[in-house]
């Protein structure tokens, strides 16, 4: 059988990774892709559409003809891995941008450590008297006994191990608790006495990547973190294109990838805490996580189907889902264990943004603040202690580099910084110091504004043509040179340009985040000045040069001290909740408290948008501080 | 591969079943009978001892020796199946006797169906409001909102089934609610209304037998009963062969075998419904399961270690397991359906029995009640409204066939009534009214009782040498010839023959019980008079002649209408709880009340049973309506 398989598939070797696999005929270089475990970009699921998934292949193929990739890239045998198909043996190699590298996944959030640290899972100590004949009641009600409880629930799996460790114990055991509502339940059995470690993860799910915790339960201490890629992006870079996978091939393969992500990062935390302390630690002393992120991932997450939240009228399954148990999610830790999900607001206003409010703490002020989320969408929140107003913005991925041709994730080979000199050429910091392969969120901004300083481009974003080499025209449009060819990394000979097309795409997403702040602002009848605070959340957030994003309209016009970056507060908040039990209960009051703005159907919201498609904004008196027009037309 | 096992392996053909199986080298026939799906009769687990799996054998084998054979039997090419090794392929024929056949499982039981019927499943119907983009809160929400809760438990899988439920239903569903303790969950969605079905089970877990009955929850009616051996018996007869397995080989084995054996009676019953009802009943329907069963064999269905059960000081994991998840006990229904296990008072006095009192209803009695459960092994209970005392009497398995050497199962072949002619021939009744194989427990009574009568036995039960060519002298003392080798099915040409041997150990078990019941009295100062009602319970319950069974000093001499048959009271009282909360209270109370008395240090105890080793009894003056002393010499 073997052999027959062997003889109807054909070997695809990839270089320089020195990995081979067979495929079945039919298969793309795509799915060999998937099959050997060599990460690669695609955006659009496969489909032909998104063109990150670029490969030079040599050997017997057939590859559909794409508009996404230039003439001499089909000159030098690069094709999209999604459209081409061995017809024989084939070597392959993936270009270094179409390459998922270890990126900088933001992993850094407030360090706040509740006090006191009351986490819902516990251990107790019991030293319960010998059975005799005269006394041969048993284990499970000799504890209840010796705890002075007349009932107690207790797992399965829990009163499996009792008899042995409470005989291995020298009748001395440590039973561990978990339980978020209710009575909590014995999930775990140890002997002797183990109350010295008590351990639970916070988890961010994040569209692009997903961020681990190993918290101490004890002490609040992170112990440590690890981050990866959501194994769902190769079916589909952002929600609206995975919730589309979803309803054609059913919710299951995505859940899985969501947690075979989280549990890989577990795994390796359990492994370094492992190693740091010289005890092998099992998965099953892991007894608590607390676990935030969007609507759409959370119910991926969950197992549940999107196809409701995608159309209107974007009804979810549920935004509070009860405490779940971690065996039900297939968590790599104890499955009697509690999880936490974040409840979610709406569809588009998801269990990270209530884990946002919580880190920043803006709940608890009587001053007015605003958050700003920037990741894969846009989301925006009002208010403080009385109420709060949240609405998502549909940004868009572009400043994750998806819809922009330059465009990249902050990762290795990424133009993070950027500078436009005055004979318009560039200076730039590249993460991972090498030559340039594409330009992140944070670059990207910094490009805005410098070509905007420099006259490059006008109000409208539109590139001017200035005749000096720099700007030129393109197939589409006008197209300004960020860094010639054989600057760059990658091997290509390409020029690396933004184009008029690009910069549209940028423009109409940091309209959106502004406009979404000014809906906000204007639905509640408040205005900028009585705001007190404004928190930058999420994917860029570090990396992000508040000045430059003020400057191109994206950020209201605020005397800058007034911001405050809270890195990513969803892992944040989620640490918070697992620690403590008076942050769970201001994560519910919240979910309870925060209305959600219905954007999609909001005139005034359109108006706002149509407003911010300038730069810094139509009416440049809302910029005060940004200086000069721009435009040289 | 398949071609490498074969050569390493024999076949061995199955006559006249038609079966075949290829074995590896070094598997007993035993094995291959398993493998082949045969079911065969091993008592001690394979270990040689029971001398039960008898087989003809033909062709190339190796056998080690037996003293479990008579010299006839091995002439004939006999041989235990346990300890023969096919050599070469082999033609094996499994005796009659050694065959398992679909016996006469007691599944008949109270048939009190309570008022009102309150089961812990529910399902009620809701209709929601369609969803808009103005009204766009999650279904589940939607589904609270619509019931007036703030708060509601629902499982994933329930929530899963939810969005599509809910449409295509027309925003018309059914939810079904399940919880024994706190507030109940909802375990189920469906579309529309289908609250006219709601179905539960009640299972008896024996030692021997299973029993299940399908249950509708609205009516109380009883649907279907299934009953099959429990697929444990190969692993060992009675419990302790059992344990003694589960010490060495580990508890899932057992514990898989015991749900198979479940399983395999629910597919059955929802065959049986779907094919009545004309519409498909997915197993998903079940939500309620009510289950009694021993301590032993609780255990091993919960997957429990029973290793400080079997010795001393007889130490269960736990009396009480809370409300378990179906899914947690991979039960062939809806996996948050909850589970009702019966709890156990005592290392060898379990839920069984708990559930046998609460089918007599003698803890809601004012009168005092003795109730005995004879199966495998042997529970007495004594007490009423105010209290009740327990027991266990370690009676063994001799009236289920074991430790006779004609005894047998009340299975097809077995002779249940028997007479004593006056010239000493017997006539019976044969279950199946084929040839006889061997004897089940009331016919073995009938037997005794008989031969008392005639005087073949004195009162110690020693066989009386008559010199009439029935009783003759044997390689274990003397023996009485019951039938002629002619007459007996099998083929076999020997007689069938009750020694003085198994009369000593038929003795011994009904001075076990009679000992329990006195010990009872003479601890709580009562006295047989004072007894309103004397409850039979179990295995051969129905088969019973109660008048032979007091005849031979097994159960007290009282008026016969004082006693009642509650056949399979562990199944009855099953039924109950699942359909009664007034009735699962009771339980509980039950459990509570019921003081257990350990019999095995117990000299009281011992001086009853050795006074009761007698025909009826030492002081014949406790059997005043049993006529004769008997006993010629």
């Amino acid at each position: 059988m073997a052999g027959e398989l062997a003889r109807r598939g054909y070997k695809v070797v990839f270089a320089p990774d020195r990995r081979e696999v067979v495929v079945a005929e039919g298969s793309t270089v795509l799915d060999a892709c998937q099959a050997a475990g060599i990460p690669i970009d695609s955006v659009c699921d496969g489909k032909g559409k998104c063109g990150r998934c670029k490969v030079r292949i040599t050997g017997s193929y057939s590859a559909d003809e794409s508009a996404l990739l230039t003439e001499s890239e089909r000159r030098e045998g690069i094709v999209l891995a999604c459209l081409a198909k061995p017809q024989g043996d084939v070597r392959v190699h993936v270009l270094p941008r179409s390459r998922l590298t270890r990126h900088q996944i933001l992993t850094t959030t407030v360090e706040e450590v509740p006090e006191p640290i009351t986490p819902w899972s516990s251990k107790v100590f019991v030293e319960v008297p010998e059975a005799t004949l005269a006394d041969n009641t048993a284990d499970m009600e000799r504890l209840m006994r010796t705890l002075g409880k007349r009932s107690l629930s207790v797992t399965l799996e829990a009163l499996r191990e009792l008899p042995d460790a409470i005989r291995k114990g020298g009748w001395k055991v440590t039973i561990t608790l978990s339980g978020l509502s209710g009575e909590p339940e014995i999930v775990r059995v140890d002997p002797g006495d183990t109350r010295s470690r008590l351990l639970g993860i916070a988890v961010d799910i994040g569209t692009t990547t997903v961020v681990v915790e190993l918290v101490d339960l004890l002490s609040g201490k992170v112990l440590g973190t690890a981050s990866d890629y959501n194994r769902q992006i190769s079916r589909g870079e952002d929600v609206i294109a995975r919730m589309m996978h979803s309803e054609e091939k059913g919710v299951e393969e995505l859940s899985s990838l969501a947690k075979e992500t989280i549990n890989s990062c577990i795994a390796s935390l359990l492994a370094g805490e492992s190693a740091r302390s010289g005890v092998e630690i099992p998965a099953r002393d892991i007894c608590s996580a607390s676990v935030a992120g969007n609507t759409v991932m959370t119910h991926f997450f969950a197992g549940l189907s999107t196809n409701h939240v995608r159309l209107e009228p974007y009804v979810p399954v549920a935004h509070h889902l009860p405490q779940q148990s971690a065996g039900d999610l297939s968590l790599l830790m104890n499955p009697a264990g509690k999880v936490l999900l974040f409840p979610s607001r709406a569809g588009y206003v998801g269990g990270d943004i209530v884990a946002d409010v919580l880190a920043s703490g803006m709940h608890r002020s009587k001053n007015l603040s605003l958050l700003i989320d920037v990741g894969t969408n846009g989301e925006v929140v009002l208010g403080g202690k009385e109420w709060m107003m949240a609405c998502s913005c549909s940004a868009g991925p572009a400043f994750e580099g998806a819809e922009v041709s330059c465009g990249m994730r902050a990762m290795e080979g990424a133009i993070d910084r950027m500078r436009i000199n005055d004979d318009l050429s560039t200076s730039y910091h590249v993460i991972g110091d090498g030559a340039p392969l594409g330009i992140c969120g944070s670059g990207l901004i910094d490009l805005i504004s410098e070509m905007f300083t420099h006259g490059i481009i006008d109000r409208k974003a539109r590139i001017q043509e200035l005749g000096d080499g720099r700007t030129r025209p393109s197939e589409s449009g006008l197209e300004f040179v960020v860094e010639r060819g054989p600057k760059l990394g990658g091997g290509g000979a390409a020029d690396m340009v933004i184009t008029d097309a690009d910069l549209q795409n940028l423009i109409r997403t940091k309209a959106a985040i502004y406009g979404a702040c000014a809906v906000l602002l204007r639905k509640t009848g408040e205005s900028l000045e009585d705001l007190s605070r404004v928190f930058i959340a999420g994917g860029f957030g570090y990396h992000l040069d508040i000045e430059r994003a003020i400057s191109i309209g994206m950020f209201p016009d605020l005397p800058r001290k007034k911001y405050r970056f809270i890195g990513n507060g969803a892992l944040g908040g989620a640490r918070l909740a697992l620690l403590s039990k008076k942050r769970r209960k201001e994560a519910e009051d919240i979910f309870e408290r925060m209305t959600y703005l219905e954007l999609s159907v909001d005139n005034e919201f359109y108006d706002e948008f149509s407003s911010s498609l300038f730069l810094p904004h139509t009416d440049t008196s809302k910029f005060p501080s940004v200086g000069g027009s721009g435009g040289k037309a």
